[in-house]
């Protein structure tokens, strides 16, 4: 689906254009157009960033690759081409799913083209400026702001979630320490560290949109930007909080499993140390020896089981003096 | 609430300035201002914030929004914004919160803001100037100096009184390593990696304000904010050694967790090999054969207290041999 | 073999040249040469490197080294000696193979060279402009791009099989965790720490070819290099993803090995604390004395019965409010 | 204690000059004038860091500080403050003590404070320059050289210290791993880590010296702080080298406990996998059913000895090529 | 041992000069002069490269210093100062040893020193001199590149050799871990993490005499010390991928140590919970109990057989099913 806003410098603004307004809405230069590609056909994405756009080769095929691209701003002179990375998360939370948004701003427009069929930020900003149109006041590198923003504003819930489930987790392993929480564990670490891969470049390119000096981005704008780099930079420290609660949760587990051995292999020494004498007196008197003064004395049986009682009393004591117990 | 507090270039100073004055002792660009607004309602802060000073709808935004926000230096050429972070320990020393401090440095003015409802090192320096007018005659530079230094200074004992417990736990675990002692060691881990994300970011503000050039802050000052850096270098030196500790006492607990299997697995392997033979040689003669030579001898069941003596101190001197007492 | 390939800036392109033809179509300095030496004898490296190019003889030197060789880009003015690593899978993944390409690029000419007996990016290059002649209308530069384009996409399949047999493995750890399963692992982990120290000189490469500014290659294409650096930097992403997730498997196969020990500890340790008393009880039982009361006894025989299973029935209770089932 | 000494350009030399000389000494800009403080009160401090020298009250402060101060330089134009760290060896040698030197260098004077009671490094300076004047012949900035040399010189007497007992430890760890060599191998690490966290700032001190163009230092004197950088950068290269080594005390430790669980384990298993089949057999011959054939046979007890014997034999056979022993 | 060689720029080569002749070949500033100290007394060092060179007295002290030096260049202006590296290993791989080679690079001479009493790379360039006299018509610069080259090209069978003894020591683990094997591997790990402390800054050196515009070294020969800059690259990325295998192999010692563990408990828990369950049945008939209806029934011990039987049989399906075999 392909969907286009433009509003002239004086004039009304025009919803959903057709391909010759579109050619001389970019061609005045002038005013502000967002041409939104949702999930477009390959015929779509040549019609408006090759023949409407005139944009790179490279760029268009960046845009129109399914697999994983690197957060990034390049600049063709003209415009930005700029990639920016949504968060998807899956009902399981192990493994949120990324798509990319392709963003492409000049002087008077902004083109942003997606290639998952669901892009909230995309449709949050469409709304809003349906909504409020003050919000298309400010120029192209304002709007992508706002759009951007959005964008970022989505990771936290995740993040939030996270950190949840990993206190959740640290409370189940102490109770009971069994391989599925560690492969929890382990999936949401691995998750964690993908998040911290995907938000590092993206940082990167907000610090690069707020400190380069791009002529499609007004001085005023800039400190914009600079906002969401500072909310990247908060995100991050959240994210490497949440690495060292996964790495202290690992720790506790592999420490709760030789507690647990420790324990079994207590129980296994206290009643191995306190029966194994035991049987072997018994044994003895179970002896058929002809000559053995303590079997016809009257008070033998009696005497063994002080034996057995002292030895009982005995170990305790013992154990409960290591602290055994 | 909303203290404020003015020296003109001549003249007494005056506390507590209605509106109108406040906006004559912005608009003089003179003297000494400062303006503290202590968890301050969303009304007062669009007043003194927006529309007595008129800072930037983001720095605005940055003071009001409760989450957490890393420490930075925002140059909006009339004036500083800068977010600085408290440490409030809590009784659980693995806990601290942070709150944030805000401040605003123009060329005559401070403005400091803080939703925390207490911030003690705003209540100490507006005491001392109270106390000691002095501190005013040096500008606005040396007056946030001196809220900065306040709010660095109250770092050391927290840091001091975690240091003293990773001590004190490190003894327990020698004694009796537990999972308690374990799960504290983590918690404060954690606690030490928050404090060290929180102090890099706000060294990184010391180095800024006494290094770049802000107008804001005169050459005569830049030493001051140097010397802050420096006590924040010193800091970080001190919570690196405090995290090398909980390491130290990481390994130590794995240590004794296994030293404590090794003992008890001794324990088991010493009854186990003494009284094992013991029952067999018991079992031996309690055998009903009929022909069984030893049964009918007189001096069998002398002879059998033989064995089972030398099989204990056989065994005994072996164990010492190898070093298991 | 040597092939060459001339196409003068007006007439038909030339396959397979003469010496005299090549040496003529150096000194032109004009149109776009492409010699290609596929696995050279020293003589024929001499022959064209040193007697036809003039290339330095360091480079000729590193062109002939059988040896390892970091990528690298070497500036010789009036050329650039480009090395870049080909990757050729085994069967068995764990010991990939790297051959070197070294590439010369002139104002003029493409100069590629291998010692490997097959070197596909070159070869496919070569189908591709033998079907298709608008590959050789953009430069050497370009012609460059499209060389070492197609030897960094081959790195892609090997990683797809990395990725899919370490997530094998993971399962197979968890149902079974045995050596061979940890030696194929770090044979693994190896090769993946092998292929992040090739990649990341790669990238350095084409960070190089396109940004430094050198005369070979023109502002146009260099935006094509910058590419290639950027599919490189998304293969290093997917690098660092596959070595956590085999420090993830190796945390769970340590576990694994634990969990099974605590497992076969757990039976060892409920068999004995059963059968240790029952066996004492016979064994009492089983004692010679002429007074015991017991003995005698009409129900003797089914009380100590009772006994049995109150003891049994005792223990299985306690384990199973321990959770040891 | 304060000590004094001054060498006019021209005359005789004058030791402990009294406060007229040495403001007239300061004033002149001339000569050579060394200041020593030796543990001096407050108010010794107050009159010849303030009063005399008129050093900034942030120097001043700093010298007064009992307190960890990092090691550094501050350029206050007119002359240089420099923070640097003798180390004390405790008799113990994992817990040195490390005491600051405070240095002033102006363009004709150096003034030497530091707290301790001892300060070796000053102290061999002032021995040797009463012994032989030469030393005072190349200005300010080579006697600085001087002291800071004997002070960096004091450092490979610890180290090599520390190195000795980690090997010491080492062989003591094969031999018997126990707790307190553990506790001890982790104080070494501390102190080596804090080591480490001094001579980094220390480096970097003689670094800027000798690199920044300090006026105080001359063109010819920066060569011999880069001689105590070089110092330095070997110095850590040392302590790299000792982290190492007791990084591997540590793997020892853990690998010789576990070694040692095994050798326990195994004597448990070897005993218990013997005698537990020998007391079966003994068990059921002392079984009383009236219709046992083997009781009344003659050869009934030489063949459960023959049993006996090679149930042992076949055992320890299975355990010989198990590789059991 | 002194040895030196003068050509002049015209006329005949000349070998072991006297001091005069050296003295007037120093001052000619023109041709090529070596002098090589080998093992030199302090008179001879003083003799030559005091009084004869004028070198700096630091750079003398540094040549005769006999401890560790970093590899380093020091540049005095009219001559550079360089200190490199010569490995020579032991028999014991373990603990190869260093020795310096310090070199002066003056605008026409070469002045190598060395206090090992062999120093292979200087003999080889000597002996390559002496039969080649093509290798001194490209000035000192080239000539000090073929002695660092030679001293480089010696590192590489020392790696060659680590490599080899790692994987031996890999085959030795998974068959017997024991502990002298994880002693050697410690070592070998030592000496590695020395191997790389000495490459980095040597590489240093070198990339500082490729690039750095000494004008001893010619713009021609810079590209030589790049040759041996990227050995050296290639020659650290060798050890990198030997400290990986070190600690693979240390992976594999604990978990084969673990594994071993896990395989005597196996046989442990399988003989103690066959035939415990057997000796409590035993033991059960050799109650003495006058009413047990088993003990008179002539089928008694025909079906305590039976009972053995049946529990060793369910015991081993039990053990098979769970995969213990």
């Amino acid at each position: 689906m392909v969907r286009s806003f433009y509003l002239p410098v004086s004039g009304a603004p025009c919803w959903d254009l057709d391909i010759d307004a579109l050619k001389q809405a970019v061609e005045t230069k002038d005013g502000l157009l967002w041409v939104s590609l949702e999930k477009p056909t390959p015929q779509e994405m040549q019609l408006y960033l090759g023949d409407i756009f005139h944009f790179h080769p490279l760029a268009i095929e960046d845009s129109q690759s399914v697999g994983y691209q690197t957060p990034k701003v390049d600049d063709y002179e003209a415009y930005l081409f700029i990639i920016a990375h949504a968060l998807h998360p899956n009902h399981d939370l192990a493994s949120f799913e990324t798509s990319e948004l392709n963003c492409f701003l000049g002087s008077n427009y902004v083109v942003t083209s997606h290639l998952a069929p669901e892009m909230p930020p995309v449709q949050t900003v469409w709304k809003r400026m349906q909504r409020d149109e003050r919000l298309t006041h400010h120029g192209a590198d304002f709007l992508l702001h706002a759009i951007l923003d959005a964008l970022v504003d989505e990771y936290m819930p995740l993040i939030d979630q996270l950190d949840e489930e990993i206190e959740l987790l640290e409370d189940a392993i102490i109770e009971n320490p069994r391989q599925p929480t560690l492969t929890r564990i382990l999936a949401l670490k691995h998750s964690t560290m993908n998040l911290r891969r995907i938000i590092g470049p993206q940082r990167e390119v907000m610090n690069r949109l707020s400190r380069d000096e791009y002529p499609q981005i007004g001085a005023r704008s800039r400190i914009y930007f600079r906002d969401i780099y500072d909310h990247l930079v908060r995100i991050q420290d959240l994210v490497e909080s949440i690495r060292d609660l996964i790495s202290d949760a690992l720790s506790t587990y592999l420490s709760a499993t030789s507690n647990r051995l420790n324990e079994i292999m207590k129980a296994l020494t206290i009643v191995s140390t306190i029966f194994l004498p035991l049987s072997f007196v018994a044994g003895v008197y179970g002896m058929n020896f002809q000559y053995m003064p303590e079997i016809p004395w009257e008070y033998g049986y009696v005497m063994v089981w002080g034996i057995f009682i002292s030895i009982v009393v005995g170990m305790l004591t013992y154990f409960k003096r290591r602290g055994w117990f």
